[in-house]
């Protein structure tokens, strides 16, 4: 239907982006995680960071060429994606998306709305968490006086500032620290907010349909296109 | 209706399920919480333990064979059970489910829709804040440096994490612990996050209903079938 | 229209109701934070507790009685009446649904559905709030190692508590201190999760008018009866 | 259409209080921010606060006069102007308005609604965090035994407080500096509550509208009416 170059450019490649970030992230891991890391390992995972973000700006510019926007327009159409350029370790979060992509031409069964919502935004969210933790991590655990002190305490502190708990157990203390904190707050909420509304929503119509279906837990996978209708109205 | 063998199985075993699976609920707590137990007790405990668990597995076999599908797609099907089954201590949170059907045979009027909701959201919540309290208690009471030293402080753990408060007087230190507390985080906001949304919606309903009916409080018991057609559009 | 004399009681009674519990909240309030207090006026508040409280079972035996049901039925369809006989310290949250009442008698302009969940709950909770901050102050400010040591501090955990924030600065460390918060953070925060989202779908609302109406602020007293019908819908 | 002499005033002095309002601002940072600030500029700043707030005094009269409403019924149904009145530091909250306003009138594309609530709701939550971490900083890092002692702290913990994490690590301990958090959490999170419900609804649209559009990054700026109709039931 909507066969344009940039939507033919867009199919072909997500494979190769969603690879690719998925090399950057990991590439980024090891860098900061591996502190004994021999220099050539070391010098490799440079290279591969770089690799994969000339990728993304090849990506970015051919997208940028074949939509026939003016710069300035496209990059204000498209800010999320010259954000993830800047910012790749963003990236991943995309990932999510190809897969399901992948999936569906596959024509694998579909999980329904709510589902897919619940999937994707608490993918995303355990995504940016884990590059947030590894860049707090980097930052914070050489810093004098800071909480973070191993891995495992970014992870924890990740998770507790996700579900907004925040103990204060741990806490970052180094300006870059505080600034991809604030980042994950901002972003993990509002998807973990997307997450419990769905599952709220979800939880409401499973127990609508209850009153036909003695059988709950078989509900969550409804046949036909009853749910779309109903999905649609909220 | 469903008169399927699996369907028939799941009927006839609910309460035996949920009678084994609040005995290994309460075998776990006293294997926990009782700390001069006789040797006796204690191995009766265990025995217990290990036989609900047995019933569990039982029941999880018995239904992929009925459920004539090949065991890699009924676990993912039914991935729900299948983790259930790795932790039993997750098994209680079934039991609000059984109940509410029981109570459906026997004819007893039903709550609305938002009040069921509401009922089973925090119910399972309680419960994975009984059994989360129960395992952080007996993992962090001996590890050194911990916060949680007593059943009572980890049972106001578990109060001031599920509700997202975090004061941060205690917190977990171990890595089980922190694991156990991830898992609470994840799922228990989830479920009370379906609480307040239910509620709100709830109260939304109760006070456009109000017009007609000068006493709110009165409107909580909706006659007929008018609620259900408004239920379904929310 | 339903005047039976259940309804005529409950019409009749509001007002003295919501005077007694607000004499009830005034006295425990004297008697927690007036320290040098006089005896005479201690035995007044003391006085007007238990009379206040007096009222409300005599209130609530004429309306077991009125309402011809079995007392076991009674309480089970009225567990909320009963409660609040039980903890008196809640009854001023129906305060707020008098005050409508009489409003509404008076044919004064009444507010949005929206404004009118968002001004009860809000309400309620800062009642409850209220009653938690003395509560808590009574046990904690005596305690040993307690955080909470004046009034100002129990008002300030109360406010970081219903936030969910929850600093950790103070938090309780006696038992019915904790009751009490843990009493605090499911009603509290159940009620302002309804303030939350009725300001959220307000604000959707305000925002879909503004197309036709280009000054939003004026846009919250909806003339005629047209936002009724669309409330009913969400 | 609605050619009043109040909302012509309103039209025509929108923009110039929304330049106050801003110089309002940047003349208290510069004066709370600004240490070794020579004697002439703080007069300065001193004088453009005065003269901004005696053009909304005579802007809030004229209102008043043109209303041709009574003075102690213009101040109930325009609360939120008395209050803006007696709190400038609110007033720029007021500015997003005005910029929404201006933008309309040059006929740009306009977001969709969800996307304008959530632009909305966050920029008033930043400019209310703004002025709260100016007040806070202002009262507190001179306080004893204070945790926020430079503006950055304080610029930290207003971000943990909008986001209810609320780790602890920093904490008002003035009264005045108490009372402005507990304003920003009222605000704040009845703000950012809006954003993370429009931006859950939005999502759940976009994924709703996938199914004929395979790419929903492009479904964000919906053509046609359509989403007007479908915005306006939820």
């Amino acid at each position: 239907m909507t066969d344009s170059p940039l939507a033919r450019w867009e199919r072909r490649n997500g494979t190769v982006l969603a690879v690719a970030s998925l090399l950057y992230l990991a590439a980024y891991a090891i860098r900061v995680l591996a502190n004994g890391l021999p220099g050539v390992l070391h010098d490799l995972c440079l290279a591969v960071t770089f690799a994969t973000w000339a990728v993304f700006l090849v990506d970015y510019l051919v997208r940028l060429r074949l939509s026939r926007q003016r710069p300035l327009r496209f990059l204000r159409t498209h800010w999320l994606d010259t954000l993830v350029l800047i910012l790749p370790l963003l990236r991943p979060v995309r990932v999510v998306q190809t897969y399901e992509h992948v999936q569906r031409r596959r024509d694998e069964p579909r999980l329904s709305l709510h589902a897919r919502v619940i999937a994707y935004a608490s993918l995303s969210a355990a995504l940016l968490g884990f590059a947030a933790s590894l860049t707090v991590y980097a930052y914070e655990h050489v810093a004098p006086g800071a909480s973070i002190r191993t891995y495992g305490d970014s992870v924890w502190w990740a998770c507790t500032t996700l579900s907004t708990v925040g103990y204060g157990d741990m806490a970052p203390v180094t300006p870059v620290g505080r600034l991809v904190a604030v980042g994950l707050m901002g972003c993990g909420l509002a998807l973990l907010g997307a997450v419990t509304g769905s599952f709220s929503s979800w939880m409401l119509q499973v127990f609508a349909r209850e009153g036909e279906n003695p059988y709950p837990p078989e509900a969550d996978r409804p046949p036909g296109n009853s749910p779309g209708a109903c999905d649609r109205t909220d």
